[in-house]
């Protein structure tokens, strides 16, 4: 794996899940496992819609970084246990808790290529599952006992909440700031893959500075992640997305590639502000124009050097931690990120 | 306080709430400080949201429980602490989240005489308000630390979520059973009753005999009140409740009243199951015939008798306990459960 693809990635050269998987194989069938395990009651019910979420797939990126993360800071007297992978899963648990709960927000019909929650039962059923998933995240988290790991899954908790409150008062809103699409970024994405990659190290006693490269790592992977996410939403395609190209901005939803046009005040970013300003774009036609206006005007290319600048600051992070196997996979992880295609 | 009142109460024989919080009046304080508080983080978005919840008023019903019972069963050389107080929160903080997106499931507009989250604001807003509320129960759960009572709250935490779901799958059943009936109402209710009646002692370190004394009497309290608030549906009106009288029974949830007219297996038997099942009752008309049926047929009166059956048994198992004032107020709070008006 090499940092020297051409972007965006075909099937041909894209990254493979599996190669990260293998170092810590053993560790990842146990988080498989755990998460289709019912850790809340013997409810054959409860179960069975506990097991159908986690077989809708999933491509388990946050369990991976925190397997990885966990590792990397195990010192060479220190031991990896039974903790990092209760770690790992509650990650993952209050990731597809939030995605169940988001789809019923955004009335979403397709996630991961198949049904969501909601679009195959009812919004009814699909917020009690994401509550079900949630109360399973909980238990994890008590699990681990440790009052600096509550402090960081409750922020993110929190977090998870702020980020959507955000973007949906953020919704048609020209005069959107940078520093309100990161921090939003932040709250919905990077600061649960900053959660994961650094908490392993916190129950390893590492020292301070390890801790805080591998928070930085997480955080920076996660913004990259999402300005990908927000990438693809332009450049993807319906059948790997799931959803139609442009969706975000149909709903209002401003993002990377539509920020660099609109910060450039010239013919083209009061062309894109009466666009979105006047819900044009929420029609077949206006939403054309629009993201014609951005691939036109260099919204894309921008976009795909922010992300490559996150990815690199996430990187540099690693530098300090010692050589490993792990810390080679978690800086491949940015390629991953950076080349994916879903 | 006696047990001699004429049912139901009026305002003037009411119980009153405030003689249950005086014995215990500085931890109850405590316990209303902390619901207000951001346990997550120091957005003040959130802050905001969190303390709108409660600021919408609330009996405080199971907090008063957690602090009575853990007091009652704190040895004489043992000590209450602020585990308790904790327990207390996240006991109301997870009825207070359930409550959010209960709304949100029966397209609710009033609760507790001020409107809901969901019509105040927007489905979207009140599934993120109970997500937060949830993650502030999850913290308050960690910060205990205790391996049992994380066992026992994840189980009413997936018990509240299967109640839901058992009631959307009871909806206009009329072969519901009583079983299916006192399961459903364990579920959505005396769970989480039982979970407050008993995890202070467990914190005490009791005697498993007062341990399970403190459960059953939770979890037979928890009937009791659950049953009350059924029959309330019925004898109700809108300005106590909040909604029209004989609401559940309008959307197809069967109750101990309905279910007493069922069973007996006779014309008005014959004729409530052909309101039901033929959806009638959904209709102004057909909900009409179906309240009288049930009054003109024993129904009210003999789901009082239930109610009071649970409530003695729940006073019963108080009787293993060594006589304290917080025993008496235990006793008492049956008899305010069995005579509230709303």
């Amino acid at each position: 794996m090499t940092n020297t693809k051409v972007f965006p990635a075909t099937s041909n050269n894209k990254l493979n899940l599996k190669d990260f998987i293998q170092p810590i194989e053993a560790d990842f069938t146990l988080v498989e496992s755990q998460l289709n395990s019912n850790l809340i009651d013997d409810n054959q019910l409860i179960t069975e819609l506990l097991a159908l979420v986690f077989q809708a797939g999933g491509k388990r990126i946050r369990p991976l970084l925190v397997l990885h993360s966990s590792h990397a800071s195990t010192p060479a007297n220190g031991k990896f246990n039974n903790l990092h992978i209760t770690l790992a899963v509650l990650t993952e648990l209050i990731h597809t808790a939030s995605l169940v709960h988001d789809d019923i927000l955004d009335s979403a019909s397709i996630r991961r290529g198949s049904q969501t929650m909601n679009k195959r039962f009812s919004d009814r059923l699909a917020v009690l599952l994401g509550d079900l998933l949630f109360a399973q995240a909980s238990i994890c988290l008590a699990k681990i006992m440790s009052p600096p790991i509550v402090g960081i899954y409750g922020q993110v908790l929190g977090d998870l909440c702020s980020g959507e409150i955000q973007q949906m008062k953020q919704q048609f809103a020209i005069n959107l700031s940078w520093q309100d699409y990161i921090n939003k970024s932040i709250a919905k994405t990077a600061s649960l893959f900053a959660a994961g990659t650094h908490s392993g190290a916190i129950l390893n006693n590492a020292d301070s500075e390890i801790v805080l490269a591998l928070k930085n790592y997480g955080l920076h992977l996660g913004l990259c992640f999402q300005i990908i996410d927000d990438l693809l939403d332009y450049t993807g395609s319906a059948d790997s997305l799931g959803k139609e190209a442009g969706s975000d901005l149909k709903s209002g939803i401003i993002t990377a590639p539509a920020l660099y046009v609109l910060e450039r005040k010239d013919k083209a970013a009061s062309e894109l502000e009466s666009l979105i300003s006047t819900k044009q774009i929420c029609e077949a036609d206006g939403l054309k124009s629009a993201l014609d206006l951005i691939k036109n005007n260099g919204g894309i290319e921008s976009t795909i050097k922010l992300a490559h600048e996150h990815g690199q600051k996430a990187k540099d992070n690693l530098l300090k931690l010692s050589p490993s196997v792990y810390r080679d996979s978690l800086a491949s992880f940015t390629d991953f990120v950076l080349y994916r295609a879903n």
